[in-house]
């Protein structure tokens, strides 16, 4: 067991204790909207916070790349929604996976992708379950809940003898926008009046939409009621940051994942420390810009090695191994001397998290474990 | 061999003639500035690119991080300056190379690291060369050239018995605020005047400064001259990327690395493509937005898959895995069916490379080899 203070720095932290409250909240939320929490795996990455993971382990989860669901599917994780539209290159590698008993659904919104799907699955004697997406408001990808064209593509999922319909999902997004719990309220009806709506077009064609999938961290902590949903994807949850602690769906105390850094010099002219944690260690997510000057955390706030923010300390800049930390009132070097550890929380912990290959897992200050992550696509 | 559209996407491509001529044309620039060219391997962090790159083979390396000074250091490369100042928690491991045979020279700014270095060393029997890091306008890190301190550490270092004094570098990464020929050559000769200045007060005090050390592409690329300058580091030059394209140190057509992303669906209302190159793929660099509305490539301009740019399109959005490419005058959906492959010219290469494990090399549309990289720092 080591101490935290012994890790090489730059490193990739979790809270255990943060972790697993977090998990505890989201799966409490679901419990009292009535509905199945189906976790989004792509925040974390990791076969052992998914095992830690109570919905994960006994409804299923979501992916977002195929290096996802293949990792997932060698842990264990064999009920899987692959909620990214898929295309033709991608069928072999889901298909393979299919054959090793892995129940992965694939997404799609447009005729074409349903042809392939159904061609390909035909031709390769593999069926798949297929949801087709749907736009709440984000425009991000998706058909509109009132296109004809849900139904029309609902009806050849279920007719075609390679592919099985297996109901809607959308992802609002947009929520992401939002400043007040009261537009979050309203964005969390959207999404699920969306998938409700679908539903029903595509049910009045005789068709049956077994799932009606929304979610997102803040809409699943918003939503007023989930009423004709069957289930919740949500992510970001597990650790939480900077940005989701600005949408109310985490304190910052709850902030699970963080970034361990040492300070690697003094910047005396201007007043600020040099870390060692940059733009790759960090990202440069600069969500919390949108949330104007007073609340804007630069590229992450700094805390001390036991996780207490220092007030009004922020990353301001970062290159690419070097971030420059600036605090209110100015810094007194003599605390911060050489080597001295701080800890950075993530302006957005899916993109800071993605540079890491593993987490150091910590309680007590104690690194009690590494765990594993899957980045990349091939 | 295998076709370049039979990859998998996203996937990270390196052509291999304009990474070459990248290569050969910074080999040739400092030749004529009569300096040594000493190639920052951050960028591509790859043993096969450095193997490629005469000066790396011939003179040596400049690291960012330890991981890359252990990799590369596997792989050969024995000259070495780790151009971050050090801090104690990293010298055993920089220890354990210089007993490799690895010359892994190091960089302090402070009177602080000074001591540390100079006690490890005595206590575990290992001599460093020690640099001593230069401020010359970036006020990221270093000493300012006029500061006492220079002399006073640059004599300590030449007189404790664990440590030589190596000489003085800087990096004008204020040069990346130009946007002009003219200003870069004026921080170009900053740059160069800083060490040259810091190396006569040094002498002055009667310690050689072995080494001058400047560098940066931009810098590299538009200096008048360099007298007085032993070597250079460059690191982007590899690779170039749209940033370095504004700031003439290469054109769009020399870019060297992109990434290969498939349309995986089509945002009709909204006019846009939606490929699976997102926020992980591309980076969140937003660095071309310095450049003004015109000239804004949001993340990354979109090229077809022979890498000739379209005319006005440009990644607009990311998500996590998903990218909205808008182009100018509007999208014909009907020319990028679902499946089809596009290119993305990184905003900055730097970044956008780290997101990936390994690089497919490609000539004349096909795949020639699969080479390494080293992420992560523990």
């Amino acid at each position: 067991m080591t101490d935290v203070t012994g890790l090489q720095t730059p490193a990739l932290i979790v809270e255990r204790e943060r972790l697993d409250a977090n998990i505890a909240r989201m799966e409490q939320r679901c419990r009292d909207l009535g509905v199945r929490l189906r976790p989004h795996v792509k925040t974390a990455k990791s076969a052992e916070i998914g095992g830690r993971t109570p919905s994960a382990v006994a409804h299923g989860i979501t992916v977002s790349t195929v290096k996802e669901a293949e990792y997932f599917g060698a842990h264990a994780f064999t009920d899987q929604l692959y909620a990214v539209t898929v295309v033709p290159s991608r069928l072999p590698r889901l298909a393979a996976l299919r054959r090793r008993g892995v129940q992965v659904r694939l997404a799609v919104d447009s005729e074409a992708a349903v042809t392939a799907v159904a061609e390909f699955g035909a031709r390769e004697g593999v069926t798949f379950d297929v949801l087709l997406e749907v736009d709440s408001g984000e425009h991000r990808s998706g058909l509109s809940p009132d296109d004809d064209e849900l139904a029309r593509l609902a009806e050849r999922l279920d007719r075609a003898a390679a592919t099985r319909f297996a109901g809607v999902f959308t992802h609002a997004g947009h929520g992401y926008h939002c400043r007040t719990a009261a537009e979050l309220r309203a964005v969390a009806e959207q999404e699920r009046a969306a998938v409700v709506a679908a539903a029903e077009r595509i049910g009045a064609r005789g068709v049956e939409c077994a799932i009606t999938s929304v979610g997102s961290t803040p809409t699943a902590t918003h939503a007023e009621h989930l009423s004709g949903v069957s289930e919740v994807r949500a992510g970001v949850y597990v650790f939480g940051d900077v940005f989701q602690a600005s949408l109310g769906t985490c304190r910052l105390d709850d902030v699970a994942a963080s970034v361990l850094t040492a300070v690697i010099g003094h910047q005396r002219q201007l007043g600020r420390l040099v870390i060692d944690a940059g733009a790759l260690a960090l990202s440069k997510d600069r969500s919390t810009a949108a949330l104007g000057p007073e609340r804007d955390a630069g590229y992450g706030l700094v805390c001390d090695v036991d996780l207490r923010p220092l007030p009004g300390a922020r990353v301001a800049a970062v290159y690419q191994e070097h971030g420059l930390v600036e605090i209110e009132g100015g810094v007194d070097f003599g605390a911060f001397p050489l080597g001295h550890l701080l800890r950075v929380l993530p302006n957005h912990a899916c993109i800071t998290a993605a540079a890491y290959d593993r987490y150091r897992v910590v309680h007590d200050r104690t690194v009690e474990a590494t765990w594993g992550r899957v980045n990349e696509w091939t």
